[in-house]
């Protein structure tokens, strides 16, 4: 509709010192590139002070009167049960342990509330706390899917496909953990491939192995070759995401694994999954409140191991489908789930992980966007500061699919755009704008039109915003086929960023020796 | 995965008496139907107080320094002369208007807070203002498309079908106005046709034709039939739906018209459609400045009519393709005008329309809804009261789709369960569901569980949540396909509302008169 000259536009390098210039090419935005976000609007705070406080109440009731049940980690129930926590033997190495109101708050008071996630590439940093907003790929997929090859297992090569379609992104800032199974590898040596992707193929921060203290140990292990042992004793270069096994339980793998990362002052981040009706109450108050239990004894293990180690609150909410029982994600009542429980974090004053860009769709469609963006939403609005899952999540976090990682990536872009907020210094207020040529006229040859046309919208790299003329003789194509055009041209595009020789052979000569030394396991 | 039987579920049948009991037919979720939503979660406001004063100042000074241009209607500028405006000839019907700062704000200062738009199903009546919100089906569009046919002009049959689709939808509150241009009748009879359609297939309160002032004098005259005339002179019937001529202009058909809506007692919605970079700067604060300057001003000639008129402050803004310069819709930074142009309504005091399910996309796909939940999120959380255009918005606007229609009335369900909120009372807490069976123990079968698990979370009528394989063997069947059989099997299921044979007959006896005494017109 309207043609305006393209002067001025140069092509873009971003370097490891920072500097972005202007490009013409389809979805860059070079102005609104960060290694994190810090966000410009506020969060959205829907409950009052008191309705608060009567959830925080119940999640002390739950702490004190019902209990948290720890299992197969007797060094775990002596670190509670010597900071206070009332112990009763259930046998068979399970113990119940309840917390007087106020002992796992005070726990928590030498948790940061923001850390700093080192990466190998300095410039690639995050910030995990406060105001700042780090986004990384969805985590935990059995399955891959594209429209190509359907629905199958996830492999290595899909796995290494994902890191790179991370790293080529401007819109994640983190590498994630485990992208997708990477079922062609045996469970007992998976780890140190993935670990290995994500310190070759991405420049980025990421998470390490959970499923076995042994594995969390490895993937610490790398980090000291990448890194060196003394930085990463005094500073956080990865960080592991547990679950709770909810309702009210917190296993042995589980507490070892966060007793390993605490120890070697690494980050963790602690996961209640609570499918309402099934492991959690099916009224959202009740599902927070339960939520706040768990993940906060969780956190204060860590505090107990090492004073200080970085910990993430966190909160999984899903709903279900009632004549199924099915989970549903991206509904409307864990979106209200995280707005609350963002308040709640920030109460505790510590960083929180909540939703992602969640669908239970098989396909990328608009059941998958719709889906997505009520669940993102909540995300950025309820003040996440890490957004696991931003990109990827299909079926129900059955499948990683990669033409919904670039849509998903694309949402994230324009997520950079929304919390910039709204300017309202002079220039932004525009008056010149519409005094320089008065009523009735057009704005497009204003000089505050000039000034800002190249930077005051988000530019889509999939949207199709043609005439619909022009749309129609380009084929008709839809968002989803553009995903799987644009992921293959990303792929091909792909530079993996430099790494020290010597590093890469020490990497490679531990991961050798640690699958040398054991038979493969498949279970 | 969970099986929770069914038992105690009975079937639903909404009465006029307005009693809803369950069913457990998909998508039926009568504990959320309402003939108006009234919000129990706080708006999302993102500017603080100086930022707000800096925008208002902004629109001050426009109105004040630069002025609006008013034409063809010398009552309009003489009713703003009288009450102090400070008029400058231009010449050929034009003038200049210019309001010292405070003016428009305390001519504003006798219209409604809120007021009820009467439907003539009273159960149907809508609430327009405070915390109600009020969803109506996307208005203006020239073409129709689903997937069947494509893209094709709309007639009066395709509009007819919308209605209809409306009406058997319980997430619409409003049957909207011109939801798509009805292009087989004459333009100049059209709005006799429409404004049936609507009293006939519908039994909700619906918008007039506002395309010229005989046409809202019709528009009216019919709801005297329908309503009684002396009903209609002290209730609020219809409303008329009104852009101002951006930048910064009102021209004669469009005051005329807001003259003739107010001097009868009826609503009117006054909207600048603001394309940054074109018609209004592209920065948002200059964006929202210039807005409100326009809407107040619109909105106060309804007071200078006729003190006390429902008027409604109104803001659609869309953003730019910056390569091509096509209006863009359900991006970011749109979103965030709309969450700050609610706080400025609230200010002023007044009912708001803004946003809606907006989308560029050509098609139901994962765009059109990624698209739409930007937009129609910012809607409910800026404290939109009327959302025009929830359900339909393809194409830029330029298209109504059938299958989005179906989509996003799904989503307004969804929006039902979000507004909400979280109840933190006892029960909502939850505390007995998790002490009845203690750490570890599914919650499928506690009392907490069989007691909310009908009304926990929303039902939707078009996801898939079935386990990928259910889905696989069913066919694999994407949203939109699902979308096309539901609106073909509502179509279907359509019974029109009974209207009183007397009125009826009178209704088309004054449409036959009115169509009998002009020749028609075609443009």
């Amino acid at each position: 509709m309207v043609e305006i000259a393209a002067e001025g536009r140069m092509t873009r390098r971003r370097s490891r010192a920072g500097g972005a210039v202007r490009s013409s090419a389809p979805g860059r935005n070079p102005h609104l590139e960060v290694p994190f976000i810090t966000r410009g609007i506020p969060t959205y705070d829907i409950l009052n002070d008191e309705a608060l406080c009567r959830i925080e109440a119940t999640a002390d009731r739950i702490m004190a009167e019902i209990g948290i049940e720890f299992r197969d980690d007797p060094e775990a129930m002596q670190l509670f049960r010597a900071a206070g926590g009332q112990v009763t033997e259930l046998g068979g190495e399970r113990w119940n342990i309840r917390f007087e109101p106020g002992l796992i708050r005070d726990l928590l008071k030498t948790a940061p509330a923001r850390f700093t996630q080192h990466a190998r590439n300095p410039a690639r940093n995050v910030e995990i706390g406060g105001d700042a907003v780090v986004f990384a790929p969805s985590y935990g997929s059995p399955f891959v899917m594209d429209l190509d090859k359907g629905r199958r297992y996830g492999t290595i090569a899909d796995f290494q496909n994902f890191i790179k379609l991370g790293q080529i992104s401007p819109w994640l800032h983190h590498s994630g953990g485990t992208i997708c199974e990477p079922t062609d590898v045996p469970v007992n040596k998976r780890h140190l491939d993935m670990v290995y992707a994500h310190m070759r193929y991405s420049d980025r921060a990421f998470l390490g192995s959970i499923t076995a203290p042994e594995r969390a140990e490895d993937s610490i292990e790398m980090c000291r070759i990448l890194f060196g042992a003394d930085f990463v004793d005094s500073h956080c270069v990865i960080m592991g995401n547990f679950n709770t096994t909810s309702p009210l339980v917190l296993d042995g793998i589980t507490t070892r694994g966060i007793r390993a990362y605490a120890a070697a002052g690494q980050g963790s981040i602690h996961l209640p999954f609570l499918l309402g009706g099934a492991v959690s109450p099916l009224t959202m108050a009740g599902s927070v409140a339960q939520c706040l239990a768990e993940s906060m004894v969780s956190c204060a293990l860590t505090q107990l191991v090492r004073p200080g180690a970085p910990a993430i609150l966190a909160s999984f909410q899903s709903s279900m489908a009632l004549r199924s029982g099915s989970p549903t994600f991206g509904t409307p009542e864990p979106a209200l789930g995280s707005l609350v429980f963002g308040q709640l974090a920030r109460r505790l004053n510590m960083p929180l992980r909540c939703a992602g860009n969640f669908s239970t769709s098989k396909l990328p469609d608009a059941q998958a966007m719709q889906q997505s963006m009520m669940s993102m939403l909540s995300a950025v609005h309820c003040g996440t500061n890490y957004v696991l899952h931003s990109a990827g999540f299909l079926d129900g976090l059955l499948s990683m699919s990669y033409e919904k990682f670039m849509m998903d990536t694309d949402l994230c872009g324009a997520l950079h755009a929304y919390l910039r907020g709204v300017a309202t210094d002079d220039d932004s207020l525009g008056f010149d704008a519409l005094a320089e040529l008065g009523p009735g006229q057009h704005l497009f040859s204003t000089a505050h039109t000039l000034r800002h046309y190249q930077t005051a919208y988000y530019d889509s790299a999939l949207d199709d915003n043609q005439p619909w003329e022009t749309w129609d003789e380009q084929g008709g194509i839809d968002a989803a086929t553009r995903a799987n055009a644009r992921w293959k041209a990303q792929l091909a595009a792909y530079e993996a960023p430099p790494i020290d020789p010597g590093i890469d052979e020490a990497l490679n000569d531990f991961i050798a020796r640690k699958k040398a030394s054991m038979q493969d396991a498949w279970y």
